[in-house]
């Protein structure tokens, strides 16, 4: 497989010198075709598409702060992120591309076969046509494998959701210049490289089914140790701490139990914030701040655009901690509620936050594991690479995404549970359950079924 | 059985002396409590609780009406319809109560063991406590059977939801005056009669999984005709025309690419209603007026409220075809998109309209299969009761509730699927995707799995 890779890496590199972009911070006032509406101060683009910078007033008063507000991303727009799949010669093989998008750090990122907005989706022949789109599109021709619409970050955009399918063809699929067919052993090793697999990839793959065909070949091994426990928890017949009534007893809930409440307000209303002609920022300059960029994308396709981004102050901690009851695998999910949210609380990983931001907040708004996660022995971490967000909206949004395995005795906490992933299976195909950063940390799961250390960035814990 | 609905019809009786409102229609603007915002016309009560009565934008431009305006009840509280139920001598016995509503046209109903609003849920102590609402607030010493948020009329209530539970209790339980126990089988047959099981009850009843303890009892007989295919349809391993990955696909579909658009707008900035002192009403005289009632409530807790109501103008028609598929029954869903939903569609019944209203609509407004439900042969009609939506908020809002037998050969719409049951029972654990009509149907449709004809208010077609 590392042959493979190496292949992928080449294709990469040769492909970077055809399409690459230079992109280059400028004030938010100097953007072209944006501009600020002069009652709200929102930021909005001229033909009234894409999405607006607007101002959120969120109360949750039981929290560790009650209110704030904050600027937000306003794209109502729901988006397709689809996977096309095909299965040749027993291996199920994803339409994959390398795809530039402003806020990656690396340039290129392997993406799915189609990010589509909902105005390319619905009036596909006006502007360039999106490759493959035809196949999520007309859907009914072809096997559906999953489609459901999943929240993306509810602490930087207002109510998002894309579509995330999975479609299955038999047909001869024609070849396009930057995209390529890997396995799904392929895929999950790339996920082991620094920020390679980008954030809609890795939903997208969280929402196929380990019943899907070619996928059950992974699953053949039942060892002992680590992966013995895995394997075991991809099964519904090994059972759960919790049935899945009890979780969505408990997911109920909090979601009746959380006061939260996120009203949109002018931008210029923001407390806290401080905004000049070049940016908004925090006051505190942590969480995020909203910049400008000027993008020139070089290469076959020339273009030239500029839009706001958000930029994280700082690098994320998204850290889910495993651990075996009664042998079978389980994740511990926090009941998580962010002022985007369509309904109130989504499950998270055990951890996620930027470290540098809780230095200006009350110490309750610590995560309770976040040291736990840090200070983990090496020989628990199963899987640690820097990963970022959409690329599209976040500039330079890196988090260190890893999952740490520890004795799952003594943790409780109300707003955690432990979970088997043949549990978190069952509720990826309804929307709102996992939030976009658990969906990831599924993904990375699932690469650890792999049963050589290669698919793991973490060396040498196999069978202890 | 019918022994015991006897005495459940005097126990009714005997309560109804003690427990008796008189309702009286009065003006909007002479409302006690209730007033009408300087800005907006908005009617709200004085203590900012309860909920208000707002304006709706609707926009909908594939739809036969592109855009319209309403009134809507904003109800924001999420509050809580529990059942108790417990297990005596092998039957599964439910507490429900008889309940006066001020919308009720016969008085008392049939209700849950606990209806109660969010203020109710979280501050018990202040104001009268609830009888049994420990059972749903302090719900891990008991068994939850059922926890999940449900949708209410989204084409009158904004975004309303009530949290439907089943709780399963071991314990003694203290029976209160106005309660009393009944088995399913009782509450089914009390089901048949004309506006005797209030709507929360059918909503939480719906949402009892078949697989609860003691009710497998009514699974036991496998019959021919009509019955039998009812039983196989509530076993998963009769399999169904699509499988649930398909169903979910469409209603991802159906969610995509319906285009609607809801806006809280002023009360006083609707178009095409009329305001007096006394009422809103549209202009056609059709759709539903905005009442005020005077509430006075008496025999052993004597109160006296006024409030404002949502009225229907004329009795709706509520029905769900059904078909045998390969011997399976399967019922025929409705994706329909309502303005007040949370999320674009949910399932709803074959057909939910109020006839007369049609009257002022385009013609392609009128439901594709209300004509073959208005004409069926009675004897394909195996339910056929009149009902009513919820008392505290809508002021005699009767519907025919029917369930209609077809041969499912060649009905084949993009807006509707053919489902059985098994299939409506395995989503129906997740928010938003059966709506309250159809929740209704579901537990009418449970009804029908007792062998005796007794259960059905239309006799005469078992085993055809």
């Amino acid at each position: 497989m590392s042959d493979r890779v190496d292949d992928v890496q080449r294709w990469f590199t040769e492909f970077g010198r055809h399409a690459y972009t230079t992109v280059t911070p400028m004030a938010l006032d100097g953007l072209e075709g944006w501009s600020r509406d002069r009652h709200t101060g929102n930021i909005h683009h001229h033909s009234g598409k894409f999405f607006t910078i607007e101002g959120l007033s969120a109360q949750a008063p039981h929290g560790p702060v009650p209110r704030w507000t904050q600027p937000i991303i306003n794209q109502p727009e729901v988006g397709v992120l689809g996977l096309l799949v095909k299965e040749t010669d027993g291996v199920l093989r994803a339409l994959v591309q390398a795809k530039v998008e402003p806020g990656n750090r690396n340039g290129l990122q392997l993406a799915p076969t189609v990010q589509a907005t909902r105005s390319n989706y619905t009036r596909v022949h006006q502007g360039r046509a999106v490759p493959y789109l035809e196949y999520f599109r007309n859907h009914r021709q072809h096997r559906v494998i999953a489609d459901v619409r999943q929240s993306e970050q509810g602490a930087w955009f207002y109510r998002k959701r894309n579509r995330n399918m999975v479609v299955e063809t038999v047909e001869d699929v024609e070849l396009r210049d930057g995209f390529t067919w890997l396995s799904l052993g392929e895929l999950y090793a790339m996920l082991a490289q620094e920020d390679r697999v980008n954030m809609d990839l890795r939903s997208v793959l969280s929402c196929l089914p380990l019943a899907a065909p070619g996928l059950d070949t992974v699953l053949r091994s039942d060892g002992t140790g680590f992966h013995g426990a895995l394997v075991r928890s991809c099964r519904p017949a090994s059972g759960a701490r919790h049935p899945l009534g009890e979780l969505l007893n408990w997911i109920t809930d909090v979601r009746t139990r959380t006061d939260v409440r996120a009203d949109r307000i002018p931008l210029d209303a923001l407390d806290g914030w401080r905004r000049t002609q070049g940016s908004i920022t925090h006051e505190s300059g942590q969480f995020f701040s909203v910049i400008g960029v000027d993008v020139a994308a070089g290469g076959r396709e020339v273009s030239h655009w500029t839009q706001p981004m958000v930029r994280p102050e700082g690098q994320g901690v998204i850290a889910l901690l495993v651990g075996r009851i009664d042998g079978v695998l389980h994740a511990l999910l926090h009941a998580r509620a962010e002022p985007g949210y369509l309904d109130v609380a989504e499950l998270a990983p055990t951890v996620q936050c930027i470290p540098d931001s809780l230095e200006v907040l009350p110490a309750a708004a610590r995560p309770p594991i976040l040291d736990t996660v840090l200070s983990a022995d090496p020989s628990d971490i199963r899987f640690d690479t820097v990963l970022s967000e959409e690329g599209g909206r976040f500039y330079h949004a890196l988090s260190r995404y890893m999952i740490v395995e520890t004795d799952p005795a003594g943790i409780d906490h109300p707003d955690f549970r432990w979970i088997a992933v043949h549990q978190l299976m069952e509720l990826l195909p309804h929307s709102h359950y996992l939030n976009v950063q658990a969906r990831s940390l599924v993904t990375c799961l699932h690469s650890l079924l792999g049963s050589s250390g290669a698919t793991r960035s973490t060396a040498g814990v196999e069978g202890s």
